[in-house]
C-alpha cells in the first residue's frame, strides 16, 4: 500500500482526490491537513464521504507528512513551493495540484502569478504530469506538476495537429467553458449561485493563467512559438470543461479522423468519438476521461475540435490520481473505472 | 414626483428596488447610499440598469436623506433602527425591506436576530407593510416594516383559512422552498454555485426568524395563539418561493375554494388560481403576485394551500413599491404591472 | 458469474442500471432489449458508458432472456406482467423496475394504473423489494417489485416511527421533491428543460400512483390503516428526492434519535445523521444511500423527518442491483460501492 | 390602436409576443390563432399572462386576420410563405418570426431548409428585420423577415469590423452558445431538462440554417463573399444568446473601441460597453437590448467580440415589435422599456 498524505483537501480538487483515494485498492490515505479545519472529521464538511473516509483534518505537521510515501498538494498556487522541498529531502514524492510547478520559466511564472517563486531551483526536475505526453517522466519523477483543468483540455485537443505539424500554429484559437466548481469553494460574491446560475459571460480575455501553461506545452510539441487566443467563460453548471478549438489547416486533403485516432489509439484516458460525432460535457462527469471529436465543417480550411473533460477529475484529482499510479508502477487505470454519471 | 432615496442598494433587493423604481412614473430617484461602493456608478454593479439609472452610489449623507420623501432601507438587519428616528423627526417617511420593525415584541425581536434593538419606541408605531391586511394603517404610516419573503407566502396562504377559523390551528404546517437570492448578495461558500446548484435541502428546522414573524401575523388574525411548524428549504433557482402549507380542517363540507375567491377578490397582487391548478413560480418571475390554489386531497379533513411568489418582489422590493404606493396615495399598480418572464 | 438480462434500457433507470451492472464484479450482461433501438450500439445512446458496454439493443427475444439467470424490467409500467410468467416458467428470476407487481391488490392497482392487470395470480408471490422491510423474503423470491422512488424515500423516512407506534398514524404528511430524471426519457413539452428550469411547483396532490404504494407499505408495518397526505413537487435538478416528513407524536419524552440509529445500525445503505443535521441530495447523487435526520422543531409535538435518496439508485436500478444481490446470495453492497458525486 | 393579429402563438416566441404585445401603449391584440389550441384561454397555457390577456387561442380564420393592420406569424418555418401573400393582397402588413424570407436566394432556401418554397415572388419584396441595418426599408416594407436569434448577435457583433473593412473576412469565426428556449417548445427528447441540465455540447458544425443567413448578412455589409465559421452549443439556461466572435485585423493601430461606440450610437438597443467589459447574458434577460464589448488580446492581430441578447426578445420577440414600431411611425422603443430581470 502507498502511504498517502494530502496538504489542503477542504477544496473542490479535495474532496474530489478524496472521493478517488478513498476507493482505490493501493492507496493508504494516513494524513490530511487543514489549518482551518484541524480537528474537525472530513465526513462533517464532505458528507458524501461519511463512512468511506473516517480520518479528520489535522494541522499541517511536517512529520506525518514526511513518513508518507507520496504527498499531494490540493493546495491554493504559492503552498507547495514552500514545503517541497524539505518533503523530497525526506524521500517523498509529491504531486501538487496547484501551478507552483507547472512552468519552466521563472520569470514568466512571476509575470502571471504575481508572487516571487520560492522554489525555483525544484523547477527544471518538476515533470508536467500530462501523462499523454510526459507518461516516462512521469514515471521516475520525484516531483509532478498537475496540469491545470483548461490546459488538459486545449492540449489533448490540439496536440495531434500541432505534432504533424498540419495547422497554421500562429493563428491558433481555444474558446472555453467551465463549470462554476473551477472558481474553487472559496467565499467570494463573483461565484454566488444567483451571480452564475442562468448567466454566461466570458473573462480573462487580455489574458488567463493558463495561456502561458497551454503555450509552453504547444509551443514544446511543435518547437516553435505558436499564437494563441484563448477565451474562458464561466458555465452555469458544477462540473466539466468543453474547449471548442479552431485552426486554420494547411491541407485539406488530409485524414483528420485518422491522426487522432491514431494518436490516442493506446491512451486509456482519451476518447476519440467518431466522425460527426458531439462530446457532451456529462458523458464524462466524475470519470477521468477526455473525449474529443473533429470537424472540418463544409470541407473548408478551418479544423474545430471538441475537447471534454470533468474539471475536477482529468483535470485536476483524476489526473493526479493517474500521475500517482505511473509514479508508483501501479496500473495506470488503477481506481479510475468509473462511469460518467448520465443523466 | 416623489423624492425617494435608498440606504443600502448593492444588494439583491436593492437592484430589484432601483429596477421598480427606475420605470415608476411618479418617482424622481434621488440619492442612493453605499459605503463599501460610493463613487461607483449604479449601472457599473449592475448592469441591466445602464441607460436607465444614472446615479453613482454616495457615501451616506443624512441631508440628502432628510431632503427626501421617502426614504426605503434595502440593508442589512439593524441599520434601519439606527436611523430612522432621525429621519421620521426630519420629516421623512420610512420603508424598512429588513426585519427592524417587523415585530412587536422587542423581546422576542431580540431573542431572534441576537442582539439589543437601537430604537425600541418606534414598534408600536410601526405599520407591518402587508396591504391585503393593512391597507388602511399603510396609507397614513410613517414608518413601514416591509415584511419578510416566506412571510408574505405564508400569511397570504393561511389567512382565509384563519380569519374563517376553519382550521385546527395548534397544528399548522408550512413547507417552503426559496431561491437563493433569498440569501442575498454576501460572499458565503455556503450559497456558492457549487453548493447549491443540483443541491436541495432544508435549514432552520429549530427555528427560522422568519416563524414568529409569520406566528405574529396569524395570531393577530385568529386572536389566538397558534401552532406552527416551518421548515425552509433551499431551492436551486435565483427567484422564487413556493410554499405548500398544511392544515386540518375542522369541517369537511366548506367551500374552501370560494373562501379564497371571495377573501381577495378585490386584491390587485393575489390571484387565486382556478380549483385544481397548481402555481408555478416562474409565474410570477418579475411580477409582484402571489398566485394561490387550494386543494383537499381524497376528500379528507387535510386542505393543502399552494401560494407562490417571487421573494424579491412581492416578498421584497415590489411589495415596497406597492407600499410607498399606498403610502403616497397613487395608484396602488404604479410601476408594478410587468408581466412575469416566463419562460 | 449471474447472467443478467434487460428488457427495455433506453430510458434513465436503464442506463443506471447499465452504468452499475457493467461495474459488478459477479455479473456477465447477456441481453438488452429495446424494439425501437434494435440495432444500435448502447453506447451510441448514452456515450458514458464507451469502453465499459460493448453490447447492442437486440429486438425482444424470449429465447435469449430465457437463458439468463435473471432478467429485470426497466420499461413503462404494464410490460413486465406480460411477459414474467413465461420467465418465471423458464427458471428465470424477475425484478420489475417498473410498479406491475408493486400493489397486493389488483383493484388498487387497476384502479391507480387505470389497466387491466394481466397477471394478477402473480401478486401474492411477488416480494415488494424494499430490503430494509422484506430481506428474508427477497432472498428467496422467484419475482421482486422494485419499490418506486417517493414511496422508497418515505417509507424509509416513516417507518421507525410506526414500527415504534409513536405518532398519530391518521395525520401524517409527506411533503417530497423529485429531480426530472425522475419523469423518464420521454418526449414531453411538460419535462423540457425551458419548462422546468428555474421553476417549481407541486402536482398530483388530488393522488398520485406512489400514494397507495406508501400507505400499503405503511398499513402493513402498523397493521393499521394509515392517513396520509402526499404532496410531490418538480425539482429543477436531474437527480435526487427530497422528502420532508410531518408527524404528531404521542410522546414528547422519546429519543427519536436513538429510535432511528438503532433501527438502521444494520443497514449498510440507510446512514442516520446526527442530531440536528440536513441531509442534501448531492450527498447521495450516484450512490445507493438513503440519508436520514429527525428533527423536533420547539420542542413541540410535531416530529420532522428529512430523507434524502438518489431517485434512479436507492429510488430505482441501485435498489434493484442491491435485491439482486440479496437473491443471488452475493454481498449485499456488491457493485455498489461508489461514492457520491460532490460537489 | 394598430389592429395586431397573431398567428401560432403557443411557443416560446408566441407568449413573448404576447407579454410584449399587452404592456404596448398602442396595440390592440385581436385574434390569435391556434389549430391545437382553439378555444382554450391563452392564459391558462401561459399563466404568466393572467389577468393581462383575456383572449383565447382561435382556430385559424382568414377573415380576422384579413381585418388586422398587421399580423404576426409565431409558427414554424413554412407557414408563413402559405399565407402572406393573401393577408398582403388583403391590405395587412406582415412580420414572419419564422425563417420563410429571410433569405433572398431561393435555392440557398430549399437547400437548408429542405422544402420548396412556397411563395418566392415575395422574397426580392421582403425587407430582413434588422433596424440596425435595414431601417429605413423596415418603415415602408408591407413584409419583413425577423432575423434569427444567432444571425441578429452575430451581425450586430461583426458590422462594425466587416463594414470597415479592417478584418480578414476569409476566416471570421462566430462561436456561440444559446439558452434551449431557442429550440422551441416542442415535445423532444434532445430538449428535455434530463438532457441539458449540467450539460454543454456543440451542434450544428457542418452546417446551421443560421449560417447562409449570417454570411448573406455580412456579405452584403462588406459586398463580399465572407468566410465564416459558426459554431453553435447549447447552453443549460433557459434565455440568452452569447456569440464570442473573432477575426484578424489587419491593422493593430485601430481604435476598435472607438469604431464600435460610433457605429451605435445613435441606436437605442444596441450599447456598447466600455473597453475590457464582458457583457453578461443576464444583463439582457427580457429586454429587447443587444450588449458588445470589443476586445484585442495581448495587443496581437486577432480582435474578439462579445455580443449578448436575450434570444427570444432582441433575437425574436421583441425585435418584431421593434420593426412593428418603425413599420407604424411609432416611437422605436415603444413597448420595449423593461429592465433586464438581474438576478
Amino acid at each position: 500500500m502507498i502511504k498517502v498524505g494530502i496538504v489542503g483537501g477542504t477544496g473542490y480538487t479535495g474532496v474530489e482526490l478524496l472521493r478517488l483515494l478513498a476507493a482505490h485498492p493501493s492507496v493508504e490515505l494516513s494524513v490530511i491537513t487543514s489549518r482551518a479545519e484541524a480537528g474537525i472529521a472530513v465526513a462533517d464538511i464532505f458528507p458524501n464521504l461519511r463512512g468511506h473516509i473516517n480520518l479528520a483534518f489535522t494541522a499541517p505537521d511536517s512529520a506525518a507528512l514526511a513518513a508518507c510515501d507520496l504527498v499531494f498538494f490540493a493546495t491554493p498556487n504559492g503552498i507547495a513551493m514552500t514545503q517541497a522541498r524539505e518533503l523530497l529531502a525526506a524521500g517523498v514524492r509529491v504531486i501538487d495540484l496547484a501551478a507552483d510547478f507547472r512552468l519552466k520559466n521563472v520569470d514568466t511564472w512571476q509575470h502571471w502569478y504575481t508572487m516571487p517563486h520560492a522554489c525555483p531551483e525544484l523547477l527544471p526536475e518538476a515533470v508536467y504530469g500530462l501523462p499523454e505526453v510526459n507518461r516516462a517522466a512521469i514515471r521516475t519523477a520525484r516531483l509532478v506538476a498537475n496540469p491545470g483543468c483548461y490546459p488538459t483540455a486545449v492540449q489533448l485537443g490540439f496536440l495531434p495537429l500541432i505534432e504533424q505539424g498540419v495547422v497554421d500554429i500562429k493563428h491558433l484559437i481555444a474558446n472555453a467553458v467551465s463549470g462554476i466548481s473551477g472558481a474553487g469553494r472559496k467565499a467570494e460574491v463573483a461565484a454566488l449561485f444567483s451571480e452564475r446560475a442562468e448567466n454566461f459571460r466570458a473573462y480573462g480575455v487580455p489574458g488567463h493563467r493558463h495561456l502561458p501553461e497551454i503555450m509552453q506545452g504547444l509551443t514544446q510539441a511543435t518547437g516553435h512559438n505558436v499564437g494563441l487566443t484563448f477565451v474562458p467563460h464561466y458555465l452555469p453548471v458544477v462540473r466539466g470543461i468543453h474547449a471548442t478549438l479552431y485552426g486554420i489547416v494547411t491541407d485539406k486533403q488530409l485524414d483528420l479522423q485518422g491522426i487522432y485516432e491514431k494518436r490516442y489509439a493506446d491512451e486509456p484516458f482519451v476518447d476519440v468519438l467518431p466522425a460527426g460525432a458531439y462530446p457532451e460535457i456529462r458523458s464524462v462527469k466524475g470519470a477521468n476521461t477526455c473525449r474529443l471529436a473533429v470537424h472540418r465543417p463544409q470541407g473548408g480550411d478551418t479544423v474545430v475540435v471538441l475537447s471534454v473533460i470533468d474539471n475536477l477529475v482529468k483535470g485536476a484529482a483524476g489526473q493526479a490520481v493517474q500521475n500517482m499510479n505511473i509514479m508508483f508502477n501501479l496500473d495506470e487505470t488503477a481506481g479510475l473505472g468509473a462511469i460518467a454519471l448520465l443523466p
